[in-house]
């Protein structure tokens, strides 16, 4: 089979292999000499493929966000840390469940009734629960303040017959979105520090606090050189997209892209491709990037239509003609395809299942 | 089973079915009395059991956006109208062979190549195509312009032998946005004008025009008073959202929402819950609207969280707590789950599947 990308049904996902392949590479080889761990999260990908090529490249395991991704990753026999702190028994169950029939688990927690819904589902199925503090570390989003509070919940889990403590969590929106190289460590730093703070706290108290676990693709050369930071949660950095490469330049390739076809061509000054909000996740105040074309304008032009406006475009465009686009931001266009295109060139050498259910 | 809205995991996408049925009643009587047919637009939804309830209640068929909705509806045997053209070989191939196949088909064009991509199709497949052409009346997104071109067009469809010419489109996207009822109607008037122009020309011409599709949710009590005006390709309604909301008013009930949990509360100023770019779409300029809950204010908070800032709640929030929101849009919305939960009250009465797949 030589399927070529010229044979692709639009609107199509694809990863460029070589860019992927040398992004995972960069990363891992970063965190390595470092001496941390790489743990990259899932919900960027939310494929198992992409996951096992991250474990053989020398990733401890995986980041989920949700229950499902969960359910995915530990099924393919791929560790997970839950980074995201649910409210929910039954949702607690299913992790003591999964975690019950030997699934390597790990969990967060920022609240007491969080660590009392997790200390009941475990003892009820009989295991125990890898845990860690989720600390708020400036975004106010989740998260525990790093005060007498987060120690009173080690406290608390440290105590939990079927809970096992073995660090803090620290995770900064901001920190990986301040544009600026500069401001940006600066930012980082200082939200890491709390944490850091928080850690020390613990373990001269006696408690179990030997991972600290955050950081970003666009914090990637600032958290690696932390000391007391152990593992890295880095997400975005295998596919990367335009909101990355605005904040940290080049250091990672644009490996995914958004294979669309012209559809419509009645007017001198634009043409409509087959991909609009369905097809690319609208959360960033910018579009998406046309690869090797200049000279075109993005305008969403509904739920499968977007519109290029021409100005002075470096390469005449017709009706069919395939163009390709860098996602504004890659993990919520991931989640909106079952499949990705594993690009060698233009050839396609493997489709990747996307497992994109919410819950 | 007896499965109630509390033991369902979120974020989880309901539909109130009393509102539903009442919005589905409304609009074909609405249409009905009108003397016109209603084709509603299936790509508000993806879903086969509401489409089955719009042809129960009247409707002729559905409008698909993409070959995957109209492989979906065809394989259910509901009729559909591709409204979007389409520019690729592989895709005329497709639509020709499933029409060769038995299913109810009628696809738009809005550029003679595309008519010759789909003579060509129908006459490998060996079947025959019914076209209608689908004019440009002031988006400037698809659709041949109103004037000579388009009479050419219809011309050159007429004289394909496995091509039928059955009449013309007309959708406005702006005109269903244009804000405030007044300005919506002269809008509307004017764009549906241009094409009611094309269709007479083309019937004083001797061609076929007997069908001018078009209209929306934003224009049902509009388009159906045109009398030109054969068939409404309305979609939002069954379901609605906020955006319509704040276009038509009450005419229609907010019928979808997305179930949420509160999964943190370390502040006194904000919550948050498990909902973010990944369980709403976020083309609109405004967020989720709470459901029974006054004096919130949302905030999005990454691809799986939503913050909500307390600005004197209706009731208080406690970790564990649903909420429910009004998407923004429901189209794109809809389109990120693989299930919808039929709720009557709080007691879900049926799963239905949500075929979520581009292209």
């Amino acid at each position: 089979m030589q399927t070529s990308k010229f044979d692709l049904l639009t609107p199509a996902l694809l990863v460029d292999l070589d860019r992927f392949e040398s992004n995972i590479r960069k990363m891992q080889t970063t965190v390595s000499l470092a001496g941390k761990q790489l743990r990259p999260h899932a919900k960027a990908h939310k494929c198992v493929p992409i996951a096992r090529r991250q474990l053989q490249a020398g990733a401890v395991g995986v980041c989920v966000a949700t229950i499902s991704e969960m359910d995915w990753m530990t099924a393919a026999g791929i560790g997970v840390l839950l980074t995201t702190p649910v409210a929910s028994r039954m949702k607690t169950d299913q992790i003591a469940a999964a975690a019950k029939s030997g699934a390597d688990i790990r969990a967060v927690v920022d609240h007491p009734d969080q660590a009392m819904m997790y200390q009941d589902s475990a003892a009820r199925a009989g295991t125990s629960l890898q845990i860690l503090i989720d600390l708020d570390i400036g975004d106010h989003r989740t998260g525990m303040p790093c005060d007498e509070r987060a120690i009173a919940l080690a406290h608390q889990i440290a105590a939990s017959p079927n809970l096992k403590l073995i660090g803090v969590q620290a995770y900064s929106v901001s920190g990986s979105h301040t544009e600026g190289a500069d401001e940006r460590r600066s930012h980082s730093k200082r939200a890491i520090a709390q944490a850091v703070s928080v850690q020390k706290e613990m373990l001269a108290a006696g408690l179990d606090a030997r991972i600290l676990t955050g950081g970003s693709t666009g914090t990637w050369d600032i958290d690696t050189t932390i000391p007391e930071v152990t593992e890295i949660q880095a997400g975005s950095y295998p596919l990367m997209d335009a909101a990355y490469r605005r904040i940290i330049g080049s250091g990672f390739a644009p490996a995914m892209t958004v294979l669309t076809t012209v559809i419509s061509t009645s007017h001198l000054d634009r043409v409509t491709v087959d991909a609009g909000y369905k097809a690319f996740a609208t959360d960033r105040p910018f579009g998406p990037e046309a690869v090797g074309l200049e000279g075109v304008r993005w305008q969403w032009g509904g739920d499968e239509h977007g519109i290029l406006h021409l100005e002075n475009p470096s390469r005449p465009l017709r009706l069919g003609d395939q163009i390709e686009f860098i996602p504004p931001h890659c993990d919520p266009t991931v989640n909106l395809y079952e499949r990705i295109y594993a690009m060698r060139g233009d050839r396609v050498e493997d489709i990747w299942p996307v497992k994109n259910i919410q819950r």
